[in-house]
């Protein structure tokens, strides 16, 4: 029976000729499938200060709703684009290291049945970086990250163990990538302490400071980036921690602050990283949509998302 | 393919030994159904003054998952109930008194084709409780209303015509149910006019001011309303505008004021409404999720339904 | 030349048939008059604690377009009534203590021409109760004022000079009022220092504590009040301190804390006084709209001024 | 009778050197006049999401208080300028369709006794847009419009009638202006899609993306833009849909995103049309108040106007 | 040197008569002592749902500040009382079952050296009672627990492990305390589920839901949990989960929800309670200060704490 | 006695590879120094509009705290300088002239005991450089004035007395500074009036408009600035009004407004600043924290001084 006029609960607003981002989400069923996949790590008890991270999984897919698959700058349109929602790994109440763990066999196990798998992950704060970094390259082999952030995020263990402010010290401590394989952009002044900028020196990393990205071209820098990074490594991972962005853009961010990159230019480097098929993998961590004004920083993720499709888009069907 | 920890996005923690209120909830497939079903009618654009009414189905929906079906009070437990969601009436963006039509025909329909639909309407502004009542009442035949409200809402319709401020003008005039049969409890002083007190009086309706309601037993108006109604009517519906209730307790509304009910007394007389089985709907109205504080006002609404469904778990299997 | 549908700029809905409270307010043209005549006093630099309390004057008379003039509990219309505004008394920027002299100078010099006015004084903070019941009392000879807080404001002046926590000390010390003609309504536990209480037990203050209010009946109160003023003292000065209602109540004051009044209560009492000729003023003070929630506090005060004016309207034609 | 220090109430500072924006504005009495004056509009029921852009011709009104007239940058005072307030267009509660007819009535009507109104128009949502420029043309003759948007908001009309989304596609369906005449500024990625870029490219629109207002100087594309229109029609129109800016700059839009427009080079925009003697109408629209941000939004509005009138005054006299 | 008028950064006004509350508490030098002691237990991670209640120990010794010593009510002065202030237990960033251990240590450590000890533990979420209690048993023999709460917080600990739902299961099955030593109060109609009460009455709990404390004297209830249990026990700690209170009172919880308790009722109850020189130990949790308005609930607190000294002030010199 | 993991209340995560900003900050003991002092005014009483800048000096040294020594850009790390906290001047809660004087006199008086001094004065409002310049100028001689506000606060002292809107009057009027060594920057069309452009000019001031700085490279708007004054005073004073900076960056000044500066250029002047010896003050005021969004504007602050004491630090052991 049909009843006039009834539709599902809380439906939205639909115009017949556009295609929202959102449509493009579907829900996985289980099926083997290869290409985009959107999958939730809502974890953030991991972070050092309080944070509400764990939301944002679900903020940055409502934001999907108020975009739409078009980009008029480039006149492309993701309308056919097939983007999978694998849901959320479940999280433990109270036992964050197994929480992480979590993130990692899911993403291994997902990767294991579906190799072709084009991850985007949702966090969650930066710990997941750590768990999902492993995941990915134990399915690809040797892995750079191309990592955007306001900080290192390389501190040391003993102060509180794997947070969201350890990642990239796990990650190269463990052997997971080696340092010479991670390329930080948006470093920040008065953001980072002197000795882990040593850490990160003498580990190899590649460093682009907040000058750095105001004098040069960004385009420049990911050329660069992916020049040193292309012939070295099986995949790229690209992993961008929100508060790079200046507090003004991005202001649901756990660890705001001022001097940070302007969202133009965050969009153009993923949309450049997007058109590397060597680039394999995005995590998007550290929005907290409980301290945010009006979900803006989950709708800056929402356009990093699309940016980088756009990017892909250019070079692969997706 | 089933991979651990893996599952649909924003799902709530569970406690194996716990039934929430929004377990009750399945969403209706279609099929033939009597008992109890809820369905949104998310218009507020018939508001007089801003109002974001429209979006209180989703919360009260929301509200049911922070709550229990356990009444430790009266032993009752809900776990076994069934409540159907038949969705939101889908609106009209530019022309509302077609949003409201359709409020009647769905629910007329509905009630067609399952006679036996115990509706629970959650508004949307006042404004859809005369075309409700009135699809209501073309399936149960004559129909008494008891009305919880700081106001009457007869007024005039040359002033904007048929908005949240009219419903009960328009049920009488237009002779869907009697003056004699409506029965308005929570009248609040400074809140309405002597004109429009007296129209209610020539027409027969019964009020109960807050006075009343302060200085007798909710019980004992209970009582009285039903014995007054019971033998005249084929059926009692229920509405409940929650700005009857006190702006402490429900400051979500957009006519809040002081001098209000408690929502304890707005409970045992839902509760003790439920018990009846003359009366056959509920509705709830004036929800503002927008200016509300923590969906407190939501919450409260969520309490209503479940103290009516206790009262009728009390009498009839649900 | 007149458009059709062009209005005055925010105009408010109108409904023929509906009076609200702000239609009884006239802006004053400086003629001659007596009865209610509303002046703010939009004074917070004198306060201890950061206070946005110059704001209520503004707030309070936008709360009166909320409500309408008609009381149903008891059939009591002030549709007729009309209220004189006669504006705000302009403050000093940077002069505190010629802003409080402004206060009395001007309160003084209305009654001087206008020797039946009642006024309706709109704080500002409690620190105007002193000037203002000075002017008052120029006008009215012996005054018994009848205070509403949950704090005795009867500080030293050496720490800090006259703010609002010392009005009561000031009218006692000059001899403005004498001790014996001033009652303490709803002072609060944890809310006062033993020896402001043992001063003024000394001056012969009365004080109902909230354990009085909470085990007596307010009208008990009331008419103990006036039994004991009325043969004393020519005139009687109400004041409110809007703290003296419970913080979930009245969250909008500088001061607030639980176990305060029930609004209720209140109305009941300022009704009450409303009735009393001996009654001639009223003043509302300590509501900061910029730390209150949707205004509850400034619809509260207007409450209190619509429940005193029903008293008024018992007894005399206003 | 003048009582010293009793002022209007709500009165602002006054300083004597300095003349605020609000000093330019005086209401309307009806007479004959010429020249500049604002008009509100405000209706935003009309929007497909729910809007309190209703509120924005107070708050935009408001705003002008807490600026000036003097444009140091240009040396211009527009303290000798004179804006009238026509006040608001009253709209119907519960007919939209109605409500929108008034806004082009009367602006007709006003235009018809005042052929040399210069009209700011204040929305409400961008709906009022048709209205608006129907009756503007019906004055003026041929008129060409520069839009600054995110969006073409050239909707269908079948999906919800004449909302903020279709404003453009009915002043070209109805012939009121012709798509050649129509100028799309700020038009941003994944906000729009393609068959609406489709269907302005067919019907001859200028569109200027994002991507154009980075790379080009603003006033090159206004240079262009003019040159295009100026032999082609009467009288050119200028509609700003707030949401054009970014949304960090103007977070009080209901439809806000990262990737928009700088404040600045909407000012240059504004500011070089408005010294164009053939532009004679601004309007303002999709600024929703209720949440906005400390009225950021309003005070860009404000911005925007006194901007459009320092190029006016440039070249004649207001 | 001393330099006139320069004082510590953030000193708060000083009346010279009168004592703040936050005046009685002295940071504990690590000398021995006995008496009143607070200790902070800011763990929140623990909770299920997102939970700020790490901050509580902060706001609510912050909320002392606003409140005086002096019980107008009881003429009781609690200005001569000493509180000790321990500071609060470091929490681990990762590991919550260490967090939750290092309660208990600590507890227990700081018994082992000042066995009179009376602690005040300031949550933090509810998951901290059972290792504080378990601190406190060891120290004080056989304990029985009077807990406020909406919840009984038996929940199973396969879910989650040991949350802030499950502390009173983790006391009962580790044989901490003996069913037949807890008694709940508050327990709240659709906040709890049936398996959870049964297991309660199995384990011989003893449980006042919020119809008793409607109906029946709460000076009654807690002269009967007395009476029950002080034969029984050697020494009883108090528990009180604020979200017991109702949420108009206590918003800033994170299970907030309508039929709760009245702050006055609780008052009188730890105020009571307070008075027994059993009563050794009382705890506050739950507090969220991150989702509350204006510090409301921590403004309760304090006001619990205070109470309770107050009626420890009547029977011993604290 | 040492009881384990118990510290003292609200202690931060401490990580012990990074030297946190507040690190940096050790209360000041009454012993002679030299170099850097922070010292606190918080007064905002004497602000026009109601201002709550008395919290920032709380506010901005709670935000030192969550930023961190080291400048990554310019290799410089901050680690071993020490910045006393004098802590704040005490205001008078009636009396705002007598504050005013409070903060000549205690910054004279620090220097007289300490004459190598930097001072970093926290304001409260703009009304604080009057008292606190003369007060630099008495151990200084002959001072400049670097001011980067978007306002001349050179207003007329008939209206209101010394406000926030007069300081730099003042100044010049009493001849603690010449116009001429008075050096404006960033300030903004529509935010001053013509005349009183016309005082500055008239008494030789130099300044520098937002269009200037929009045109100009920042760093050579410093090297002229300095170039004017350095051999013409004995010492400069470095004044910075947040509201210089554009609304979107400092959200929480009481004057916000859109055109205004970018947070990045003021970095970089007060880099350069900080520099150059003769420079030897700093001041921040107009923060007001009680309308910021999550304190950003206080960050803004303290990256202002952070980037003043790197620049410093080039120089100069501090
Ligand atoms: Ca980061
Ligand atoms: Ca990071
Ligand atoms: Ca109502
Ligand atoms: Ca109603
Ligand atoms: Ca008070
Ligand atoms: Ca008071
Ligand atoms: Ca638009
Ligand atoms: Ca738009
Ligand atoms: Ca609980
Ligand atoms: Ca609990
Ligand atoms: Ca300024
Ligand atoms: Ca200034």
């Amino acid at each position: 029976m049909k009843i006039p006029y009834l539709q599902k609960a809380n439906a939205a607003f639909l115009d017949r000729h556009v295609t929202r981002a959102s449509d493009l989400i579907q829900e996985w069923g289980g099926e083997s499938f290869s290409g985009v996949g959107i999958i939730g790590a809502p974890l953030s008890k991991s972070s050092i200060s309080h944070s509400g991270a764990c939301f944002a999984p679900g903020t940055i897919r409502k934001a999907f709703s108020a975009f739409s698959t078009y980009s008029i700058e480039e006149n492309i349109d993701l309308a056919s684009c097939m983007i999978r929602d694998l849901g959320d790994i479940a999280m433990h109440v109270t036992d964050v290291l197994q929480s992480q763990n979590r993130v990692y066999e899911t993403i291994f196990r997902v990767f294991e049945e579906n190799p072709l798998w084009l991850p985007i992950v949702l966090g969650g704060d930066n710990s997941i970086t750590y768990p999902s970094v492993k995941g990915f390259s134990k399915a690809k082999g040797k892995v750079g990250v191309i990592q955007f952030d306001a900080h290192h995020d390389v501190r040391n263990f003993q102060d509180g163990g794997p947070t969201n402010g350890t990642p990239f010290r796990s990650l190269i401590e463990t052997g997971t990538i080696s340092g010479n394989h991670l390329i930080q952009i948006g470093i920040r002044d008065f953001s980072n302490s002197k000795p882990y900028f040593d850490y990160v020196n003498n580990k190899g990393v590649t460093v682009y400071t907040m000058k750095d990205v105001r004098q040069k071209k960004m385009v420049d820098i990911m050329r660069k980036s992916l020049d040193k990074l292309k012939d070295e490594v099986d995949s790229i991972y690209v992993s961008v921690d929100m508060d790079v962005v200046d507090q003004s853009q991005a202001p649901g961010c756990p660890a705001i602050g001022p001097g940070g990159m302007d969202t133009q230019d965050l969009f153009e480097a993923v949309s450049y990283l997007g058109e590397q098929s060597i680039v394999e993998g995005l995590e998007i961590v550290e929005v907290d949509p409980t301290v945010d004004f009006r979900d803006m920083t989950s709708r800056v993720a929402a356009h990093v998302i699309l940016h980088f499709l756009k990017g892909k888009r250019k070079s692969v069907e997706i």
